[in-house]
């Protein structure tokens, strides 16, 4: 087959399995995108406890994790803007730039793509977790594993605490996204944004990762929650504690995100002037008229687009 | 309510608590930047200290406390610069940069900031400081914790040597912050000066870190020793050999801020010729004389537009 | 020699070494590509390795290996793309990006540069080697040195599980390889990709580096093997647990990166609409038509190119 | 003073003090960035020897050397391009980039930023350094402190090997210099560079800073070398060995830097296409004739200009 025949054949085929369902293109987008965040953040956990903290370490942890996002980000940003989270996904639904209906197909790609990760983990790490526990798997004590996939409150928290700590975390984490994806504020580039975001989330590991394993995100806990009851694991990974902590970071991180999107909005991002539409406006006239203009400058709005300026 | 009411509410809403007023809006971004930055600066210390550095070590503050200036900049960045820091706001006005008015209005942003961060972190670790220290709160000693909310200096540290070091260290601050933000030198885009910036404060951290805590910034030192001061720490965060130190903080940075600008401009930024207003002036003449020209470029200056230039 | 002699003497000298065959171009960059990728990785292990981790840690390699691919791609991107790895070759081949007659190309060069690189390695630390283990080179123990230059299986994990891991872990480089590059998807510029890929691959071995130590990538490590089975540690390299391993890391990665490359498209690189074409298509009837329109924009797309936007 | 006359005032200051010689200018910014590099440099070393790594480590060292290039070449890039490394500069001049005639004024500008440097670290840490040795200067031994300036070779190595080393470390360090910079290749944005030349120090200092010290920069060796000889440690500085080995972080930095800027021009830099240029030879007959075209964009090319391409 000659170069040019493959390169035909080589479109056809990608041409074939187009999807052009919009929806479908969301779900698939944020599965691929929280597949990557998931099986990073809890595969740095595994590297290190898996090997008693002889190749991982807090800091191994958490720069992994802060990456991951930004890998989660380059991969479904461009078609969904990357929210890979759905308390993140709410509150862009209450903001009103994700449209309701939306909502539904988020998160199934969401809580799917968390899933695929927890079993890809699993059989990644199989050889591993047996060499670490004998083939018991056990959710607490000194061969506990459960810890790698879903995250357990530190023994202090009480569930007050345990509560707040997951507003406080996900508000952080709204006041951080909303800053940094504000095209009017400092507005990174679309290729920066993802390094930008998990600088952020490295950060709140560091900062707050101890109280309740900073979860932030329900789709990265439930799911693999629910393989780790599965897999061999058993429902202790719901139960301990009498019930009592398990739905914190699944109500906690929508509460929190909406807490903290109303703090950005209330406090920066409802207050911008409109004045760069008014720019463009002063140009609708033509470019018959430029010509009687002295200075032409096409300058870069923070919108990303080139606008014509006329200076009179 | 359907998807296009749902928008048109939201849009209702938003423009209803928006507020025009430029210095109130100056105020808020300084509150919520300062407030982002102590919350993470202090927070990686607190994770640090109050596991007994096993969630956190000297990598994980320094880390966390760099990204805490960058998210600090991308959430004030595009409303007033991103100062967090009452001695770069009284140096900006200095350099004529910032209106001497403004200064008040920072200022109460900054310190109102990071009070709110001291309290919001009180919340977030009450049950690991009880689990810390039992309940009885103490500055100093095995158990002492108001040093994860404000500074103190190395043990073998003078009066002398910490003033000098808050005035070196901050002058390395300045240094490096007007050359990331000076237009005419390296120019990296409004996305990644935060970026920047947070890598320089990790590095002070690392570099300078010991004498005295790299505080560089009173709103972010005093605020919280106030808040510990009402708490339950007790005045002793004031009193503290014989009260000769507390105030090393406060001063220090902003004269140090001044001779680090002072040297910045003295060295490098008032020295770049304004070649790049002749381009521009080149083309005053207009696009009828642009088409007896052969050769026309759009080029991106480093001010960020596009100009024309004519090459006869 | 007058400046202007020597500048002309010096652009001289570089015209007459220039190289305009572009396979020996493309050679000569995965070559440089690929040197920087294999001696940086390397040379970071054998660091602390050969101080017994006083010089060098878990940490140290990760950041350093991830910053190797960084140059890597800075050095052979502008040419080549910056594959510096042959499974990444393989999968730009059947994807129809690289024309399949350059594959043995791009093959000849990733595994060359490896092989100068694991030479140059041995030169730089060949007092430091013999420091270490007296002159006797061993490839396991104690003393054992044949990890500096390649990879090996953790003891726990079995041919089935190497296997898999491989094939893991180059599917996610490739997920993220392509995310990262797809111009339609967050598209980072070209300065700003080498980063990103760095940043990935660093978590790549935070998180998945201890089964067979992150190897995915068939050129670093073969051509170090073979390097080191020369230089005096003997077949063992190879024939260690009964030649059955030493082809996981040559085999694993093709097959990986195809999966992973599959992935990706199927969840999201072939889904993008092509409305960009469209942009440029509306403004092919020419400049004479723009003079009747009203609004002009010179926007970048996100191919990097500043389309014309006509606005009836 | 009202705010307008303020303003004026200032910006007459600022007129009054500007300096227009360009080799003045060239001296003054490679002293300010030289003095950032090193003051970061030495401070993080200094920071992790005299708290006896309590608040420093490998880690801390290389992360702060690192982004301590990156703040120079912020500080020094706009002006000279950021050299801040005689041997840099030589072998700008040695490619044509920089005027043989202006290499004298940047290594006097570079030798005094380290000189500089050394002294206010001294100060900054002169506290600590007398808690930590009794006020007894040592160059080597438990209270040895001179390394905190300058570099030393560790034990193990040779005189031959040690030379090999500063080769190798400064050649790799050109390599990834010249890849950075070329507007060819991947071309990062101005604000970009330095960041990604940080990385690869940090990267340099991980994987090759055990043999050396990875001075690979003779400013920063020899000045702080020449201050703690006459602050009170004495000539042991140069005479350790014998006097066989100080030269050496001064002459092998030269040769290395040349070889690998060579090795770069080779492999790399010398064959890349002159097509940019046709692109804006074909648009040089003028608007006049852009009007009989059908597609016109205005793309930015790597050399950051928009340039016209015209398509028949």
């Amino acid at each position: 087959m000659s170069e040019g025949r493959y390169a035909r054949f080589s479109a056809l085929v990608g041409s074939r399995l187009k999807i052009r369902n919009i929806l479908t293109r969301y779900a698939l987008a944020e599965c691929l995108g929280t597949f990557l965040l998931v099986i990073f953040c809890d595969g740095c956990a595994a590297q290190s406890v898996l090997t008693k903290h002889a190749f991982g370490n807090i800091m191994t942890i958490h720069i992994a994790s802060g990456i991951a996002l930004a890998m989660a980000v380059y991969a479904a940003g461009g078609v969904t803007g990357g929210h890979v989270n759905p308390s993140i996904t709410l509150t862009m639904c209450i903001l009103g730039r994700t449209p309701w209906r939306h909502l539904p197909v988020y998160w199934l790609g969401q809580y799917t793509g968390s899933f695929l990760a927890a079993v890809v983990l699993y059989g990644e790490y199989y050889d591993a977790l047996n060499a670490y526990d004998g083939g018991v798997r056990a959710v607490f004590g000194i061969n506990g594993t459960a810890g790698l996939w879903t995250t357990f409150p530190a023994e202090f928290v009480s569930v007050g605490n345990g509560f707040l700590d997951q507003i406080v975390c996900t508000a952080l984490l709204l006041m951080c996204v909303l800053s940094i994806f504000d095209p009017k504020n400092m507005n990174p580039s679309n290729g920066l944004i993802p390094i930008a975001l998990g600088a952020m989330f490295t950060t709140l590991g560091m900062s707050f990762g101890v109280n309740f394993g900073y979860a932030v995100n329900p789709a990265r806990d439930l799911a693999p929650r629910v393989f780790v009851a599965i897999a061999g694991w058993g429902t202790e990974v719901f139960s301990f504690r009498n019930y009592s902590y398990f739905w914190i970071p699944l109500l906690g991180p929508h509460v929190g995100a909406i807490i903290g999107a109303a703090i950005y909005q209330l406090f920066v991002g409802l207050h911008f002037p409109d004045s760069e539409k008014k720019t463009d406006e002063s140009a609708i006239n033509g470019i018959c008229k430029i010509i009687q203009y002295d200075i032409i400058e096409f300058h870069i709005s923070p919108f990303k687009h080139v606008g014509v300026t006329v200076i009179q």
